[in-house]
């Protein structure tokens, strides 16, 4: 059985979700194959490129694009190459960011620094980004040099919102701050996260189904509120997931130091001593943190509740989501992508993985 | 006394050619300074991306794209910005490319990961090639869509050629290859360094003046000629210049274990044991390798002549530039950006640093 299979609940709502969510998934990753070159350099370059995009990733961001396409009534293979651009960013980042963390394993397998060392595997990364910008280039020849245009500023805002996100949360470890409300952390993500993982992928596709770019603020909102309850659930099951089911190390959040709503609570709620060796140990190096270390921060997340705060907080997102939804989105004629949208929704905060 | 200054000779000709690159050089920061973001984020990301800008670097990439352009009949506004784009990427490069080495020191001073940590400088590089792409963008209003996205497509080209080059080189390294040819080197670093360096800034350049792009071929030879005599001459510095001077760590390509022409002309002549305690030294991992190892190296290629026969090649990709020069561009109407390109050829193989 698949983890995806796995991941199924019994209702024939959930069914029908899943079932999209693999069509899609197998749709662009045969766009993605051909989209790499095959004769030239294919054992040095393309070859690698496909490693991460080919193993069993959960292939939303390019599920949104596509269903948000087919909601607003365009085709499924006028928004396939933005959509596959989409997974190969995120598959860039991901090499990167496995790099910048020292990570060992990427969906159940090892990273691509692991096989083939720093070197190469960031080149690889460079080189997914290359392939992204040039399959939004192509665009040009079947949407048309004006909504291709416009596709291609999407990009760069996501690239620049995800920049932001980044050195904010970053800046926030290395200055081990404590004192960060929901806001901050909400305001954080919404850059970090929300942008390129829901909020640009929905844009895109209701932009190729030839929605108004004054008109998409309502898939601006969905977006943000779907992205943040998928990062809150991230961060969750960074603390409770199964690690041969969640493919990363379990805790790895909290020896990297990351401020999730789970420390900000914590810091909020401990009492003080505790409050204090939790500051003292977020301050220390990744390296310098021993297994008890993040054993002790788990044991006071859970004594103080502050998973099942974070929990509350991704349902209060998903509530408002589907307020966004219902009031702003109600033009959307039904249809099996408007309601594969929907059930989004559940799914970010749900998913058991 | 600058580190420019003391990079010129005497003849009048070579004072006209420094004046102009400082006089590029200064115009391209200036662009540069008013493209990053000032208001927002300014301390932990568009402040650390101007570091590596505004440090001393020759500054020869977007010259030539400027030089290009005037001498073709544009006028330096219309380019400016795609110059300055031109060495936004260079830096992203530049950034990524210190990590992967390790390297402390960058333009005499520290590298930016050596101040800020590897996460934070490799989402300062990501920022830099963020506001590269976005630069390109706004090409669209001041060039009309066609030629900015030409313009996009030929960065694109460029990033492609790039990887693919990068790709080729560290193969090469990973499997300790000792059996190449100069052509094989030649077709390496014409993907490695000739496009990113000169032929992509000359290509730009001339098409912002309104060149057709069927008729960029000579750029396109002068800019590969140009390049290689750049790239070999790099190398030769890499081994014999003071390190004061080259800013980056003297004998670095040897522990690296690249393939320059020094190190393939000693495989090809030395004796047998000098070969084979090369070619062992060279299939360590750059830890690995002690100064004594280095010393080594340095002094077999000194005493097997192959430094003189490396800069001998540098020296006919000179002589053959000037030819394509005079042959295939004497259309460009005589004028001091003319002269500049001209003098370019020289500089490429004579530069101290």
């Amino acid at each position: 059985m698949s983890r995806h299979a796995r991941a199924r609940g019994n209702s024939a709502s959930t069914e029908h979700f899943f079932e999209m969510l693999a069509f899609y998934r197998d749709r662009v990753r045969e766009r993605i194959c051909e989209l790499v070159p095959r004769q030239r350099y294919r054992r040095i370059l393309y070859g690698p490129m496909l490693e991460y995009p080919l193993r069993d990733g959960k292939g939303f961001r390019p599920a949104l694009c596509l269903a948000a396409c087919q909601a607003c009534g365009g085709r499924i293979e006028e928004a396939l190459d933005t959509a596959a651009a989409l997974e190969l960013f995120h598959n860039a980042f991901l090499i990167h960011d496995d790099i910048e963390d020292a990570s060992e394993s990427r969906r159940g397998e090892p990273t691509l620094h692991a096989k083939y060392g720093v070197a190469i595997a960031t080149n690889v990364g460079d080189g997914l980004n290359m392939l992204a910008l040039r399959t939004m280039l192509g665009n040009t020849r079947t949407l048309g040099l004006e909504r291709a245009l416009t596709l291609i500023f999407e990009v760069e805002r996501m690239a620049r919102e995800s920049t932001e996100g980044q050195a904010i949360e970053l800046d926030w470890v290395r200055h081990n701050r404590g004192d960060l409300s929901v806001t901050d952390y909400l305001r954080m993500i919404r850059k970090k996260t929300c942008w390129y993982t829901c909020m640009a992928p929905l844009r895109c596709g209701a932009l190729i189904a030839g929605v108004r770019p004054r008109e998409l603020a309502p898939f601006t909102v969905f977006g943000f509120k779907i992205g943040a309850g998928f990062q809150i659930q991230d961060d969750i099951l960074n603390l409770t997931a199964e690690e041969a089911l969640y493919g990363k190390e379990i805790g790895g959040d909290i020896a990297e130091g990351k401020r999730t709503l789970m420390v900000l609570h914590l810091l909020r709620q401990a009492a003080r001593d505790d409050r204090e060796r939790v500051l003292a140990l977020y301050a220390t190096e990744r390296a310098a943190k021993t297994e008890d270390d993040v054993t002790f921060v788990l044991d006071r997340m859970r004594r103080y509740g502050s998973i099942d705060y974070a929990a509350g907080i991704a349902r209060r997102m998903a509530l408002s989501a589907q307020r966004v939804f219902d009031e702003r989105l109600a033009w959307l004629p039904p249809s099996p992508y408007r309601r594969f949208l929907q059930e989004m929704i559940l799914y970010m905060i749900e998913r058991p993985l």
